[in-house]
């Protein structure tokens, strides 16, 4: 049996609209059979944060929800609070501050569960500090800007769920191209993944390989340095680091990478119906066209009116579409 | 005679300290021959602007300094303002907008004459707006943001004295990292350069190759979009864009970067004498405790310390210095 999803969330997910990646974490936790297993133990918020994700999860279709919050180590020895974990076909860990979930729930019982349920096809989903867990490599803090500077951030140990790697969120808000930059410098062994607000990153098993989805309104950028060049081990003080090499990937919504190779699985673009049909009618119309110039049956200004509409058809972009 | 240096410094250069960036300029430009043109057309400041700058050119040094200010198209035609510039060994376009720059000289004899001057070793140099100028394809404006979005940034013509590049500036501070990617992404025919504030790129021709120097406390970013994999042509509205498989690198103070055959220059790092000093000197320790151990003429207690000296001086790092 594959490794359940891993679902990795940059935070401020939609909750009140579309609520398109919240939606995939309840459906691929079973829908109207999910069992979601809610950890809030990153936040500083009491039970107002479960509340709302149980009345959220509730709303798009799932079973039960039941809170699952471990605030000790001791806590995450408990075998009742991890027995929950063992009845769970979703798990979701709310954002906060990552360190002390790591710190709460690192090295226990309690992480060893999650690894468990991971194994036997439950998918684990994070938002925000609930996604930097995920990674081998967890950037603890760090300050913002995008050119990597020495010590601008610190790594912890994550939950390693996806190995040989390190996870930042609210990316694209928060401009942490640099943390990243410098963490992949540093250990060019891991891959950098930073995910932006409202979007997802889902990794599943296929065919032996890691695959990357991306879902929701933002982008997923990945830093591959294997072929970097760098001074990281020699910079002094908060000086800016060469890192030169570097491969970037921003992958928006509906994109697939391959982690196992590190490329982009390429795909042809999905079809906007509205479009295939307009595509159509001009194609039809340029070949009756052909046909008449051929059978010399139209006067000159029919043919040059009948080819202005269908050029019109084909190149005339919908209002504030794409341009062509 | 090879083209005269370009410097393409990312604004908010230092005035009051070291004056790394201005300091070179001076020196390139001929420092006690150096005839200075200020250009500050993009400014919307008054005379107070070229003060600035004519006290600080003449403080490291400069010879002269004149105050060039095409203010209209008009102006850019006229005969003795673009004289001003045929007498000068240093050029210097202040920040302000470049799209009034671009708008006022673009096309006309005076930016002829800024090519003329440049083809004939004059240093042309610019901050801010007048770094953005310099290349081929100008950022006019745009908003801020890590990922690439449609329509999040607008391209002009620059100067065209870099070719086929776009160039951004105040990269690090303003979060402009996805303003350039999505340039490159609809333009991969171009180099993106990034430059951050009080950080110059410095281009001159050596052995008929483009190689472009940092100087400064920041570092300039390089996206070569060669290989990009992208959506760009199909992307609607202002949704984030693929740009999959850019090539990137960040390059801090001493870095050269060869822009013809768009790689690094390795070079050694430079030695800091007084490390260099104490390497060799535990060096040198090492040996005698290797002389010793191989006569048994020490104590073992005497080895000991021996040893743990040596230890100390090759691995302990400075104050606040590099990790080892």
């Amino acid at each position: 049996m594959p490794t359940g999803r891993l679902m990795i969330i940059g935070g401020a997910e939609d909750k009140l609209r579309k609520r398109r990646v919240l939606r995939e974490f309840v459906a691929a936790s079973g829908g109207p059979e999910a069992r979601i297993a809610v950890i809030p133990t990153a936040s500083s918020l009491g039970e107002e944060i479960v509340e709302v994700y149980d009345a959220l999860f509730r709303r798009l279709g799932a079973a039960e929800v039941v809170s699952v919050r471990p605030e000790s180590r001791e806590d995450a020895h408990d075998e009742d609070l991890i027995a929950q974990l063992g009845k769970a076909t979703g798990v979701f860990m709310t954002g906060g501050n990552q360190l002390k979930l790591s710190a709460v729930i690192g090295g226990t019982p309690f992480a060893e569960a999650l690894h468990e349920a991971h194994e036997r096809g439950v998918v684990i989903a994070g938002t925000s500090a609930g996604a930097s867990i995920q990674s081998s490599h967890m950037v603890a803090f760090g300050g913002p800007g995008s050119t990597p500077k020495q010590r601008m951030t610190q790594v912890a140990a994550g939950l390693g769920l996806l190995r040989s790697s390190v996870i930042d969120q609210h990316f694209d808000q928060r401009n942490r191209y640099g943390r990243l930059l410098m963490i992949v410098s540093q250990s060019p062994s891991l891959l950098g993944i930073g995910v932006d607000e409202d979007t997802a990153a889902i990794v599943e098993e296929i065919d032996g390989h890691e695959v990357l989805r991306v879902v929701g309104k933002g982008a997923v950028a990945i830093f591959d340095p294997a072929r970097i060049v760098t001074n990281a081990y020699e910079a002094k003080r908060s000086s800016p680091l060469l890192a030169s090499g570097v491969t970037l990937h921003v992958l928006p919504h509906g994109q697939r990478f391959d982690l196992t190779t590190r490329t982009l699985v390429q795909q042809a673009p999905e079809p906007d119906p509205e479009e295939l049909a307009e595509i159509a009618e001009a194609g039809r119309d340029l070949r009756q066209l052909a046909r008449d110039i051929a059978a010399d049956s139209a006067s000159p200004a029919v043919l040059r009116r009948r080819l202005a509409r269908a050029r019109q058809k084909t190149v005339t972009p919908p209002q504030d579409g794409a341009p062509r």
